[in-house]
């Protein structure tokens, strides 16, 4: 059946205009001025803009991770997420050395199968770089279509790979067509530091943040963006959290290097004196990176502005505080890392963002989706509000005032990391492909509605361009 | 009458995708899959792109200089600019010491009106900033619509500037909402060298070049971006040539401040050498700043793709090498500054951008068009293909090859600076407000179709949301 | 007479060990163990440092500014840095445009000739650049031995040169072997922001810091520099107050360009505060550039350690609290600019700087002697402790505790900036050519015992070997 | 017996002047004009400079290395030491994994007793931290003097260490007083290039080169100096090659670490091309990091003039060219890396540095013996000419004419790296302790004078300070 969008302000990476939007078997047909259609069904956005939906390029849902397994799992992640206006989320595949690369992918698909209320992909975290590795990476990247490769630089002897490893993925990314993706922080050092801390009794959850000082990111940044130029390859750093960070993706995008970044909103908005809240509160707000001194978060914002940052991630990786952030009470290095954000992540950039003039509303739909499908592989199939695209739309009412709270949340974990904070503007209707997931604000999704994506293969700056050509030319 | 614009592909600053395009009332109506409209003209542009009309932010039409006057004018000026899939312009008025502003622009008025095809505008130069001044400024920008202001930091003697009023130009820009332009190389310096050269005996076309060096373009662009961020104010930086001054574009965006850059064809395929050809033909390459060593031109390629310049403007000022070029036989300061550019500008980016793989589609068509209509005011009337915008359209035929000539050419001027360069794509039809200028590659417009532009206000990267607030919320 | 100084640490630039130094015909003869000299007058310094005399680079004695003259003459200035440990001061003499560089020489001979105490050259202020001038110039640098030459670029309408005057003194500096003095702040935006604060009723000393911000400071230093590297000449930029100052110091120093920068005791320990004290005693604390916010202090303390500073100067120009200073009642822009330093600027940076370990002792002699004489051609006649040089001799006891104040200090002000600090270490005893002028800390010299020094050209880093080519070889 | 240098121009890092130097016991024990003592043996410098003898910071005696052993050792190494000037050497113990550090030290010591002709020290390699070594650091830095600690970046599972055990061994530095030494290239990515190159059949000579390119070094150069900056401790980064080594190593100077940056001469004047010479010859000029692109060495001596780098190593680890660097024909990992350099460090230094106006004669003076003498706690009594220090001198004639030859140099490599260059200026006579080593350029000395050196411990900047407080104070 035909949908019909009325009255709304149509926004895209780059433009901002009033019209009517109308929607096709699942794909947007046309756009027009007072456009009539009969058999229609009409919704009415007055007073609304029109978002194309928003992608999450980083969620880690019902991952282990020290022996517990995160909360949300693809089904309230991805209607949380949806409540959130965020209609494709792209989750972390995590591998074991030793097995194959698609063991991992089966098992993923298992959890997010028959599950996810919106479409989903996944990412390939890359442990070790061998023969088989090498064999399988192009037929998992044909096959399944994950063309991404996440490399751990940090967690030392759990996820942790060593420069070869780092420098050999960027080389195969590169004659493959993969975006290889960094968690940025020096493992070595920051198991020394942890070591050093637990020896002294210093055991709260601050140590967590002293224990990862912004150096440690600073250097693991360089160091990859160095091999990355050295590599003539491609890097995307996921959540970027301090200026030392920043400097470094800023001094290689300078350079002409194919290097990206990523931010979250914990890093925009929150500091590193949560971590001191008292009763072992602190807790709630572990994530590594760590939260910084609230000066970074300047440099953030202006990052997102200038476009030395051009993403935004929510890390989602939640956690109840009871029963699973309290494994860590008297040993920090025991608190899972992570927390409930994939709902507010959206949100909170466009009332801080947006309404505070840090950055403009076409900014904010580059950052929180356009710029991510075109570096995942999405485009122009997610991604934007074009004719031809999937029907992917966020109705966002920009004028309703919200508390974030666990009360309302509708993640599954046991608190909000935001809790309390007031936010401007709310998405009250969300589409996937042509569906009402929310309406109204209420959901009316359906289990398994999300289709797995497979994405197309990273081309630089190139990815908008590449997929048009196949439309015609 | 309505026109109907099928089987394109649509491409804006963000988005590539083939959709059909309907035009009402000089209007983009409607945009949509397999359009069928009765009664509209139907024009096919199976195979080619629709780009929204390139803006050209920095012409000199008819502009005295040096005791003559500039060779191209509003009429031939804007047919050529139509040929090159220009739809706008924006010229800079000069004004005199110690003469009400109203008279520079009333005089710039009678220049262009009743002879231009397409749309234009002006910019405002500033000699100097006194009680009168800063009285006129505000009833300008309101009644004439003119919101950017022009400094030179050159031409000693003659256009140049102090510091003194530099600052208090961006000062009053910060308050008003207007975007200052800088001519940005330091006039006192090239003065000495200009005058040890001639007294040397160094009188030929190279001399232009090296008495003008990149260190004096980057000591004056480091100076101005200074001054802006002390200002808290906003500028832009216009025909950057040289790494130089890159850099400390770059350096002062980092750092936050609203600071834009503007480079030229010219500073991209052409290079110093072209200033020594014999018999005084390297006259045809004089402009300020100077062509640079070739290496420079990598820099601000890769500047254009990382954000760190953000437009394209043709410097257009063209003279015939006979009877004004030569003008400068036998002292190269009596060369007059400039060339014919208007028409090639779009066709250069396009083939050695695009075509090489240095920028996107996308990043093309924000570079020619789009950041220029946000910087400047005229966005979204301007700027984009969305509805609701002005049909200025090019149908643009990317596999025509042309070799650039004076032979064809429709510049008044007796050269051209590109003569013999192969250039890939080529505009065929171009639409201004939905009328035809450019039919299959014959001019069909009207003297004086042009409409004068009052542009918005300056509002920072803040300029997209601006226009679409008016809309309704 | 010989005199033989026993069992002091002798201290250069490089070294530091015990040892006796005989002094013959007031030239250090001999440095050994255990000397034995008979008919030598002996001299303990047993635990006390002997130093090379201190030189101050950086003095205006008797100068007419704003409608009255410096309090400190060559008597009392002299006889204050006697005090001090210095035994060297170069003056500036000021030169009026249109007039004979020699009428401002010998005015400024005409005030020290039978006053000085200490040996003492001149730094020539260069106003304007022109035939007369450029022919002068070689003359005064032979005949005068003046080879350093200093360019305002602020004092709006006084003293300041344009960019023009700097460069062509750039050049002939180069040519002449001549070294480049800058004081670098950005006079025309400097006289609009106080313009403006003087029309808000703003006229308190703190507005004098206020309308000098560091970025009017970093500005001109980074033109000057870059204008030196230009010319390919040399450049001392004195009283470097601020980071941003600093910051394009390196940067040049980093692309080899031969750029120098000297600070200043108040910059080093006195902060922007100090402007804010109640009854107008904040005027006690303006100097140009003003005192800086605390931070920048501890940038100005890393420079001298890591070389990107080089030297420290006293900016020395007294002027009365009341009946000078309070000129400016009412309006900040009519204080006087300056204070009495020039006795207590050695002290200072031995306690602060070297007892605190922010330097070492060897680069404290570099500082306030070695270098400075290498830079502006005393060398090796003056700046260390080697056989042949002058006999300009401290002995200093680490261990003196002393507290600043106008009630013990030498000098003609009625103020002391330093009032109450704390310093540990003294100069007890102190020798010029063997004399001599400060004997256990009682003033034992003459008037006039000063001699004027003809200073060798500028060879670059050079300098040092220069002078000793000259000895035999 | 008392020797007497009379006549010759005595140079220090500071000072260059003309005097008579009496030696007493092996000490300096006076410098004067005119010196005339009874009894003393007169040596003429008339003509000459009289330097502190040379200090080598970095050689690799009878050291095993690939499957072969160093052809200079204690012997023949310091032997030629002493005929370029050099008169202290500090050679690198090579410890093991598993085994007591105070092992490896006694092989070092049974390799240089009875042989050395001159004063030498011990760094020792730090391959892994543990409890074990943790325990043994402080005895060994008590008890043998050894107070600098080398980790290597580079060289896979032979000699890496990995950022833990540089962390901790830095860490351990700053609470030890050691300063720790650095190879820094990215062994692991090396390693993947080797494989690759191998796996291509790039086997020759210049792959050695292309293998390990600047990048590498840049890399780990930035890496180790971030660490040092997090470890509040001090680092001295060994034979820096490339520019983008000095940049990381001025970065990080500037932001206050305590860094410092050794070059050598082979960087200094070759060039990666040598790398490329027939008949394997290419393997002569086999060092690690390789020789680099030529412009590198112009970054490499501005580096030196302005202090960014401070000291030059030979790094000398000769090879013959045949039997040892054959054995990696068809193979280049399998060529010994290294070559014969400690002869004519000081004389390239000389004349490329001093003679072509590069560095000053004092900067020479520093860079090769007082800088070196002062960071591993050598100084006072080495490094410089002063009274009490030993009196280890080069009596040097700057007009000496030279073709750098194996047919006459006193190594015992099979080849000189620097065969056939010329270079102006050379020791004629050296003396260690007072006694002649090389006497009118014939080798006088005696195997075994020379004397293990227990060094002081590292005190940052106040090293100099350091040991004089001990003189008296």
């Amino acid at each position: 059946m035909k949908k019909l969008i009325k009255n709304g302000i149509i926004v895209t990476a780059t433009d901002t205009y009033q019209a009517d939007l109308l929607i096709e078997n699942g794909k947007i047909s046309c756009i027009g001025q007072d456009l009539a259609v009969g058999g229609a069904e009409v919704i009415d956005a007055k007073g609304c803009y029109v978002f194309p939906g928003a992608i999450d390029p980083h969620t880690h849902l019902e991952m282990p991770f020290g022996g517990t397994v995160s909360k949300d799992d693809f089904e309230t992640g991805t209607i949380a997420a949806a409540f959130g206006g965020t209609t494709t989320v792209i989750d972390f595949c995590l591998t074991s050395k030793g097995e194959p690369l698609t063991n991992a992918i089966q098992t993923w698909h298992a959890k997010s199968k028959d599950k996810a209320v919106i479409d989903y992909g996944f990412h390939l975290m890359i442990g070790e770089i061998n023969d088989d590795v090498l064999e399988e990476l192009p037929v998992v990247m044909d096959e399944e279509g994950i063309t991404s490769f996440k490399v751990f630089m940090a967690y030392k002897n759990v996820f942790q790979a060593d420069d070869g490893t780092l420098f050999r993925t960027l080389v195969a990314a590169k004659e493959l067509g993969g975006l290889v993706m960094v968690h940025a922080e020096n493992g070595d050092v920051i198991e020394y530091l942890i070591q050093q801390a637990l020896a002294e009794g210093k055991t709260d959850p601050i140590y967590h943040a002293l224990t990862r000082p912004p150096e440690v990111e600073g250097e693991a940044t360089s160091r990859a963006t160095q091999l990355t130029g050295l590599a003539n390859s491609q890097l995307y750093v996921v959540h970027v959290s301090c200026a030392d960070a920043v400097e470094k993706i800023a001094d290689a995008r300078r350079k002409g290097f194919d290097v990206w970044g990523e931010t979250c909103p914990q890093y925009l908005v929150l500091d590193q004196t949560y971590l001191e809240k008292p009763d072992f509160e602190g807790a709630k707000y572990v994530w590594s990176p760590p939260l910084r001194e609230k000066w970074h978060q300047d440099v953030l914002w202006n990052a997102l502005k200038n476009g030395d940052l051009q993403t935004l991630g929510s890390d989602q990786c939640s956690f109840d505080f009871k029963g699973q952030k309290d494994l860590g009470k008297g040993d920090f290095t025991k608190i899972p890392n992570g927390g409930p954000i994939i709902e507010d992540r959206v949100s909170i950039l466009f009332s801080e963002g947006v309404n505070k003039g840090r950055i403009t509303l076409n900014q904010f739909v580059n950052i929180t989706s356009t710029r991510i499908a075109k570096l995942f592989g999405l485009y122009p199939q997610k991604g934007t509000i074009a004719v031809g695209t999937d029907a992917d739309l966020v109705i966002f009412d920009p004028k309703i005032e919200r508390i974030i709270s666990v009360e309302t949340h509708h993640m599954a974990a046991d608190y909000n990391p935001f809790e309390g904070m007031k936010v401007t503007g709310e998405p009250v209707t969300v589409l996937s492909r042509g569906e009402f997931v929310i309406r109204e604000k209420q959901f009316v999704g359906k289990l398994g509605h999300g289709r797995y994506l497979k994405r197309a293969k990273y081309n630089s700056e190139k990815t908008d361009v590449r997929q048009s050509n196949s439309l015609t030319i």
